[in-house]
């Protein structure tokens, strides 16, 4: 992909975002018919359906080429990352768009050949879109977003987190988790991962810990936390594949190391 | 304290809100003097004491006959609630403040004779004021709130609340909290005691749960939650003083009263 192409498929992404989240904020207060999924809060929405449905045509029209990956299944079923893959979650943090009415994002990551060469996460409701292209920088709206602080201590570090981490959970023992929330600084419950992945990036938590994302979770976020120098693996620093459901760790690299060692105590 | 003399009251505390509230946007990145209190995590800096100490000189300056109680000890030494009583958290969610430069709120409750009749939430960064009076409803900035929802199910609540609930902790055996948090549908934590009770006046949260709260953290929140219908009292249901620390639960009445006799199950 080279950087033209890049550049119009970034900028058409960008305008698709804009329109979609556009049409979510006129009809916020319409009814909902809400469904459930794997478990009773792991909710849908006819937004969501809808919202996704008009990413899918507008790609497949202006993209023929080109392969989508969306939460609710109107893309395609892919088995390699070949070519450009569009990674879709039309609305991240359905709980929140159905309880809140906002607090909830459209996340698009663009990759290519397997690697994240665009990102976008728009926090609809309050019209912010972080964004970001490979090696050209992350932004919040039109402010580029500082590096991540080079020293952020264990201690002082603010770490996204939900509350099934410290109850008994098949990933670690929890009692290791526990000790972990009493020695860093703060815990914070936002509720949805592309805007927890956003506020890594713009440092105002440090690190966000999550137990079993998709891949459009976290594709966008993957690509804008790359820019501000941060870093993102499974619980164990193990690089995360695109095409499976991971834990997801992604942090300021000057604290991942250290707290993954920490869970490593009790990884199971 | 007749109705005219509180709507004077509050005019005029509603316009030292906005005063210091524009004070500290100005200033939100500037340089700031962190100091620790109670312990590592409890953070205040020069923005709290200078915030605090405007509202006093205010207070004392137009209304000598009043009485302070504030977080950061410029008010008086309290043993009573007679009277007409300011009970103040220039920066309520410091953690915020500091690692985030948003999300955090300044609380004013004036409470006469012991009973809350005026609460101010300032969502700073958001210009947003939700403010109540006692039996004239509660608003967010020029909105009305609607009364809280009367059919809250148990299993599709979303609580506010830390994740100490889950560690071993001298108030409720932390399994029983492990089993409540995967009864309810969510949890959240935003790290500003104000901000979570004016969220469950808005019905974003259904309810918030919190070990060990000040007068200042909850004195405005509960007359809003009140004005909508909701219920605070301490994790026993039972009413809180206000002259003292308290665990404190702020819930939709529909769901309150299950919520507790959940958690009396380990009550220490």
């Amino acid at each position: 992909m080279n950087i033209d192409e890049r550049n119009a498929i970034y900028n058409q992404a960008k305008e698709w975002v804009f329109t979609a989240g556009k049409n979510i904020r006129a009809k916020i207060d319409d009814p909902l018919v809400i469904d459930t999924k794997s478990n009773p809060n792991d909710l849908v929405t006819t937004m969501d359906k809808e919202t996704e449905a008009y990413f899918v045509e507008k790609i497949n029209q202006e993209y023929p080429e080109h392969h989508i990956i969306g939460e609710e299944g109107y893309g395609d079923k892919l088995t390699t990352l070949a070519g450009t893959v569009w990674i879709i979650d039309p609305i991240d943090g359905t709980m929140n768009f159905v309880h809140q009415k906002r607090n909830f994002a459209i996340s698009v990551g663009i990759y290519h050949e397997g690697i994240g060469e665009i990102g976008l996460i728009y926090d609809v409701m309050n019209d912010i879109l972080y964004h970001a292209k490979r090696n050209e920088g992350a932004y919040k709206n039109e402010a580029k977003l500082a590096p991540l602080k080079q020293d952020v201590k264990f201690e002082e570090a603010i770490i996204g987190m939900n509350h099934f981490w410290l109850c008994e959970n098949r990933l670690v023992d929890e009692k290791v988790m526990q000790q972990f929330v009493r020695k860093i600084r703060g815990t914070r419950t936002y509720g949805s991962a592309a805007l927890e992945f956003a506020y890594v990036a713009e440092g105002i938590v440090d690190g966000y810990l999550t137990m079993n994302l998709a891949p459009w979770d976290i594709a966008a976020g993957i690509v804008i936390v790359n820019e501000v120098g941060g870093v993102t693996t499974d619980i164990a620093g193990v690089t995360l594949s695109m095409l499976e459901k991971n834990s997801v760790f992604t942090c300021n690299a000057s604290l991942q190391h250290e707290i993954i060692q920490f869970i490593e105590k009790g990884r199971k």
